[in-house]
């Protein structure tokens, strides 16, 4: 398999720490950016990442972590176990669309105004409602047991903090100790000491 | 179960339609927006539409629908069907969000040059690759045949056009095919002339 991205963490990562835990064979094809523009309508919505697999190309970062989550016993044991974690996972992507919103406006005084409400209401607001979560469910998003959630909330961390310009986990110790559980991982941990050193 | 949104369309339809396809028993609750402000902190993540079921109460509209897209077998008959079904899913919410960006920016001037961007840009690049990918899937989004992929486009195609300012399938006869077949399904035909009448 081969898995293509920009040479950053940001949408690749939770792929990779899943790809990690799974102890997947894979290449970790990081481009160039100035490669980008010739290879962006090559792709098969214009977007990355993008997974080679059996000659077979695919898009779509949580998709793929899906896909994988399944093949490890990371995608809940039911379909309704399956349901919170998609739900846990699309409430992430929530915080992470209304951080890029700020973070990729191209108008410097409409993206600090974001940035003030994103630090004043909505960062507070999702990371107060996912260390409750984790709180109630024993220290995981979902029923007390490491999902694909929790990896791809502790995967896509660095990335939101650089969009956040903040530790978001920082002030949230159920948040906090789900982090450091994840990146205690035996197959993480290597992971992390192993990758390109990137900030986001 | 009680499906409670705001009097629209949006993100509630494709719930709605596969709930009219798998003939589910639910309450068709549609909230006074004035209400709004005054029931968001008691939402899970603070959004519309939520679910409630069993006296538990989940939201997340992309996680809803493939709970009940499982169930009434729309979701792809091996892991493989499931993550094309969900590729598409994801890229026709990555339109969405590109459309909503344009649509709900407060600043006019901002929101003009962006809904530019995704008339001449844009939609053509998402519509033509979806009629592509159609075309080479025998009418449907993936290995031909009805997936809840399709619900979930056509379901969202009133909301995407109204941020559109245009009919997005119109001039692409593969996406028009499949709107025009969706709608003819005896379950959701029954459901559109019942419903009640909004514009998105």
């Amino acid at each position: 398999m081969k898995l293509t991205y920009f040479p950053i963490k940001a949408l690749a990562e939770p792929i990779r720490f899943i790809f990690a835990y799974g102890n997947e064979e894979y290449i970790d094809d990081r481009i160039d950016r100035e490669k980008w523009p010739e290879m962006k309508p090559n792709m098969p919505y214009g977007k990355l990442p993008i997974l080679e697999i059996d000659g077979k190309v695919v898009s779509q970062s949580g998709a793929i972590c899906r896909y994988f989550a399944k093949k490890h016993n990371l995608a809940g044991k039911d379909d309704w176990e399956s349901l919170l974690i998609d739900v846990a996972v699309d409430a992430v992507d929530d915080l992470r669309a209304a951080l890029a919103n700020s973070h990729y406006d191209a108008d410097e005084a409409s993206k600090e105004k974001k940035h003030k409400v994103l630090v004043e209401t909505t960062i507070p607001f999702y990371a107060s409602r996912f260390d409750k979560q984790i709180k109630e469910n024993s220290g995981y998003f979902v029923n007390g047991k490491l999902t694909w959630a929790d990896l791809y909330f502790v995967a896509l961390l660095d990335y939101l903090n650089v969009m956040a310009r903040l530790d978001i986990v920082e002030k949230y110790p159920n948040l906090k100790a789900l982090r450091d559980k994840v990146l205690a991982l035996p197959a993480i941990k290597a992971w992390v000491a192993k990758r390109p050193v990137t900030e986001a």
